[in-house]
């Protein structure tokens, strides 16, 4: 008698993937789903499982910074989105009864912190006893609905944009878990760790790429943010796009004077946890987006072509360097919760 | 030095009231939280964590029975604040990497019966690996902003409504888990552990006090859901609403044939996971709705008087008999999810 088939068998693209059966054709395609619009604008809701052990630990960041950071990536899903304002978050919280308070205390600090910082408010949530510490954050925005982004709308001839620098955050996870040796620069030691426990969703992204829509384009945004890696972010853009993307070597958007160390390209493209945003604009658009944003830059392009692999979305099918190599599967693939 | 404080020191209600601090004041009072009104309507979202060895196992149901109950504690938060559409839900499944694909397809085929029923889609969630199974449900209804259902909406006067029976899905509990020998009544039986495994939201309860609003009578409707317990509810709506709750006891909303158990009255006010509506309401409407609503009974008032005890909402001091005994803490106080 065959096995039965199990979740460490399908990986965590594939078990999303059996998922999305379950839900209306496409549900599952974007950083989160869109509730139907009502009056002159649309909700944007979005779920993350942070699960200690997994996705933390004490040893790499203290509860506020948990806190934030939990907040931070559903946040970045709503930027992901296209959405102009925040409105709040739920959260679940699991966790063993002798758990002590305060660091309850601080990781709701943290998630109010993020909250104060970017709008929107705690609305509600539930918590339980359980073995393992666990986070369930369900984020709500608001958006225009005649200004969505959505991965499967990119064109051929799209340049890629990266909202910023790729590697920092994890740089920052390596150097916490003693992986690697402290730097000699201090202050990309410090950067890095602070990438890594204070990411910054790129909610002011939509109001640079208003402002930066050429007289007369129509709008048309394709996009996610890089929480699972750049390579991913890409690579689940062109697919959906039904497009091949081509990265430039040269144009990699290395954190600054990361560049020096070995794992650069690896961690810049395939490391996860940068939380910017990685868009696919029409030429002109792409342009004018970075001279608007600080950091931002082009860094390939949408070529046609059928795209290879699964219709998940994941691995590096349609992903190759401009001269013509395909990238390697580890620095494309993001990586899975289910060990 | 002093211990720290734990959670399991404060317990659920001593957390969700700390917790409470983090939100605007009056967040965290009902079963769902209301965001902003959008056009005519507002939207209600609602969180709610099952994890296994707390709020579900093996021996008590399958996969199928887990979902379509995961869904409704949810729908039922919703039609407890009065909404007349479920938006959806996003699902956040955490479980280790040996769970067999069968019992994530078993409890997503459940979670979609219910929104068959009730009405609604699949919007979206995440999934990671975990040491124990766990559920976080995040369920988003509209509401007219004109008819909401809130806890400290009742005052001195109201009739005390329950929309059906109670203790039906402990007792289906106690015989699940063998706490009781099969009952000699099989058709009893079968009924408690229906109710356990298949509870039904009241999202008729919305249409029936419509539809019984006296002529000339404001909408004022006081109200939660009874998954914590029949008493726990009747409690949380006398304090919010700093009144005093009386309960007659020949009024009680026994599950029928399940008077005789010497648990009867134990269960129907502190079994919990009845998911009924537990309503306020002005005499001439609570007599109306209980001719409209099949099942549904008056069974006390509210009347003047300082609520006692904590502002959470827990224990039994605005709670009394008729007779003018107090009930016993372990009947009207729900329970507690850390152990």
């Amino acid at each position: 008698m065959a096995e039965p088939l199990r979740l460490a068998d399908l990986g965590e693209w594939g078990l999303i993937e059996r998922l999305g059966a379950f839900a209306p054709p496409g549900q599952f395609d974007d950083d989160g789903a869109l509730v139907s619009p009502a009056g002159d604008h649309s909700l944007v809701v979005t779920t993350d499982l942070l699960v200690e052990g997994i996705h933390f630990s004490d040893t790499t960041m203290g509860p506020e910074d948990l806190g934030w950071r939990a907040a931070a990536a559903n946040l970045s899903d709503l930027a992901a989105m296209g959405c102009h304002q925040v409105v709040g978050l739920t959260v679940g919280l699991a966790a063993p009864a002798e758990t002590p308070w305060a660091w309850v205390e601080g990781v709701y600090g943290g998630l109010c912190g993020a909250l104060a910082r970017y709008g929107g408010t705690l609305l509600g949530g539930d918590c339980s006893g359980s073995q393992q510490r666990l986070l369930a954050i369900t984020a709500l925005g608001r958006l225009d609905p005649a200004r969505p982004i959505r991965r499967r709308d990119g064109r051929p001839g799209d340049l890629l944009v990266s909202s910023g620098a790729h590697g920092l955050s994890r740089l920052g996870l390596a150097l916490l878990q003693g992986e690697l040796e402290p730097l000699a620069d201090p202050d990309l030691q410090a950067r890095a760790i602070t990438a890594h426990r204070r990411p910054l969703p790129r909610l002011d992204g939509l109001a640079a790429l208003q402002a930066s829509q050429p007289p007369g384009e129509p709008w048309r945004v394709a996009g996610m943010d890089s929480s699972d890696g750049l390579g991913q972010a890409v690579a689940a853009i062109a697919k959906r796009s039904l497009c091949q993307a081509v990265l430039e070597r040269s144009r990699l958007p290395l954190a600054a004077a990361m560049a020096a160390l070995p794992q650069a390209e690896a961690w810049c493209l395939g490391g996860g946890e940068d939380f910017e945003l990685v868009l696919a604009l029409a030429p002109a658009w792409a342009e004018a987006l970075v001279e608007q944003l600080a950091g931002a830059q082009i860094i390939g392009r949408l070529e046609p072509g059928q795209p290879l692999g699964g219709a998940s979305g994941k691995g590096t099918g349609p992903l190759r360097w401009a001269d013509g190599t395909t990238l390697e599967p580890a620095i494309s693939g993001g990586f899975s919760h289910f060990h």
